[in-house]
């Protein structure tokens, strides 16, 4: 059924489809940059298969593809991965079928970020037909739901390294809550994950100067973590929060100092903080409390923030000018690969609402496919136009 | 075997003997009482049965035994319920024949504390023989390893009922620790349990003001409660101290807020504090950090002292004098009935070595018995001497 209607899709939902109809659970690529490369290169787009990294988490396939030259140097960002399925008898129709059905695609990667791909390849055609002068990039990842160590990050190395750094990035991921518009992502928290285990020595209750209660030493350092504000929030951020997210000892005897004390906790952080410094804290902390203890740390994120300005306001315009709405411009939310291309240059996601990703079913809508497609566009005339 | 050396036992052995042969486990009397009964009525003692109590844990038979008039009031105390066995198989001979072997009674009751009440019956036979002035009672409960309801708080109620509360009181729990005459005790620590719970609000860690986290009000609670110097300890107890003995919230998700959190803790505390008002404080500063919690508080017993004086300089005078060790006076330890008895006069506590009570073989060395009973008669000789 999908295939008698293919011949009347719209290129933009032709293209979503045929990406969704390769089964590239991250890290494998099932083909699906060779889709995005055909297209590209059918624009006269370079293109630079870049393959990073090897067992267990890769080799993992990028792509890099460039048009122009000069300023300005736009790029479009994102990833070509999936998350796996998950159950798959879950499934009203095979996730990798690409099907289209009541206004709707569904499939694994229709929202978490396929459609945005071919969104983005529908306006550089239309960029391209328009003969602007600069410079127009993808830069796309098959390693963003996976470690992210052979994706992104050296992708930007390489860029560094060929002198094909942009000067303003949009990433795709779907950043939209309830509909289409309704909020761009201008950075993200950072977030921090601890474990602390305190070692003491087991004895009676009765006789505590012979025995060494780990709780205590536990309790007096996280109730002095938990005391500090860490900061008030900024204009753009929610101020850093520290949530201890679970305790355990488990001594079923009320007469009983036990031998070994455990918590967990968890720091979402803006740009006052780094993780680094966040986990210096931490080990200080216990450390003084619990000379005798272990912390593991492990840090999701970094906070980024790409101040609202010029980059923004573009993007927010272009957004109502298609949809009516003006965006939340928002840091809230998890992680994505924005977090290293910040590095290089200003940078905003905005995509499809994102409602179903990562779960059974997930879909987009055709009309919000073809309207995000309108809204890329509208971002390359204002920024072939603004320079 | 134990019978044919029956005829030669000394009498002390012999009363013991009888006595462990009676099966009374906690709250059964199982004749142990009759016993008793039978060898103080032979001396002259004014016999009072006195049963409290009704299921499910009595009837409780209890005695007082009362001899001569006047002053000094002087009584021994102590109890003829033991505890159960354990398993039976440990044993290397059943735990009620009363098997004396190798010079060691063994049994179940045999420290703790039959042979004790079998050495005060010898010692107040020669007391009987001395024809001393004054009065001397016996208050035997077979409540006290239970839960204590229906022995001596009632006897002494019934004691101060008919006019008969003593001057001073000798309690027989194996006070001794590796011989012999090493530790008498001159009061308790208190002791009490606290079971915390605290009720938050489930939510994702990324957005903790929509959820309550209750780890946070629990910890800020216990560190202040771990925070307080309940005292320095005094002259005759160690300083007060709380341990928190066991925390538990049992949540794997690192981006979960939970929604319950435990805490158990318990208190040691000297007779500078009441179980009430420590209560009243771990309630006070609970319910301050975190308003939607239960506190569950037992307090097991309250702390008592007989300051070291004259009784406690008797008794162990008659200590060294039969032993020719100086007995540590000490507050270690658990709970024993002299936490009430002290509520009427001073007490102290004097007995056999503890290290089996309570344990398979429980065991008592003749010797010890025998030397026991010589004590006992020498606190005699210096109580109705002194007056």
């Amino acid at each position: 059924m999908a295939d008698v209607l293919a011949p009347v899709l719209a290129p933009v939902l032709a293209l979503a489809q045929a990406l969704v109809r390769c089964p590239s659970i991250t890290p494998d690529d099932a083909g699906a940059q060779d889709v995005l490369a055909a297209a590209l290169a059918g624009l006269g787009f370079t293109i630079h298969h870049l393959r990073f990294g090897g067992p267990p988490d890769g080799p993992v396939d990028n792509l890099v593809a460039v048009i122009g030259e000069g300023t300005p140097h736009f790029a479009f960002a994102g990833h070509t991965d999936v998350v796996p399925t998950g159950d798959r008898t879950g499934w009203s129709v095979d996730p990798f079928a690409g099907m289209i059905a009541d206004g709707q695609l569904v499939g694994r990667g229709a929202a978490d970020m396929k459609s945005a791909i071919a969104a983005m390849v529908e306006a550089a055609r239309r960029h391209v037909a328009r003969g602007a002068n600069g410079r127009l990039s993808f830069i796309i990842t098959g390693d963003e739901e996976g470690p992210a160590e052979h994706g992104t990050r050296p992708l930007l190395e390489w860029l560094e390294a060929h002198d094909l750094v942009p000067d303003a990035c949009l990433v795709g991921e779907p950043t939209s809550l309830q509909t289409l518009g309704d909020m761009i992502k201008i950075g993200r928290r950072g977030s921090l994950n601890a474990w602390i285990t305190v070692r003491g020595a087991q004895g009676h209750v009765a006789y505590p100067h012979r025995a060494m209660n780990p709780i205590t030493g536990l309790i007096t350092a996280l109730a002095e973590l938990k005391a500090r504000e860490l900061d008030t929030g900024t204009d753009w951020f929610q101020p850093s929060n520290l949530e201890v997210t679970d305790l355990g000892v488990g001594n079923p005897a009320t007469n009983v100092i036990p031998a070994l004390a455990r918590a967990r906790l968890n720091i979402r952080f803006n740009d006052l903080h780094t993780g680094a410094a966040l986990e210096a804290w931490l080990r200080e902390v216990v450390a003084r409390h619990a000379p005798n203890s272990d912390i593991d740390v492990r840090i999701s994120g970094e906070a980024f923030l790409t101040a609202p300005g010029a980059l923004s306001s573009l993007v927010a315009d272009a957004v109502t000018a298609v949809t009516g709405t003006t965006p939340e411009l928002s840091t809230s939310g998890g992680t994505s690969d924005a977090r290293f291309i910040r590095r290089l240059c200003p940078v905003v996601e905005f995509g499809l609402p994102g409602q179903s990703m990562h779960k059974i079913d997930e879909h987009a809508a055709t009309a919000d496919i073809e309207a995000l497609a309108e809204v890329y566009d509208h971002v390359l005339q204002r920024v072939f136009a603004n320079r």
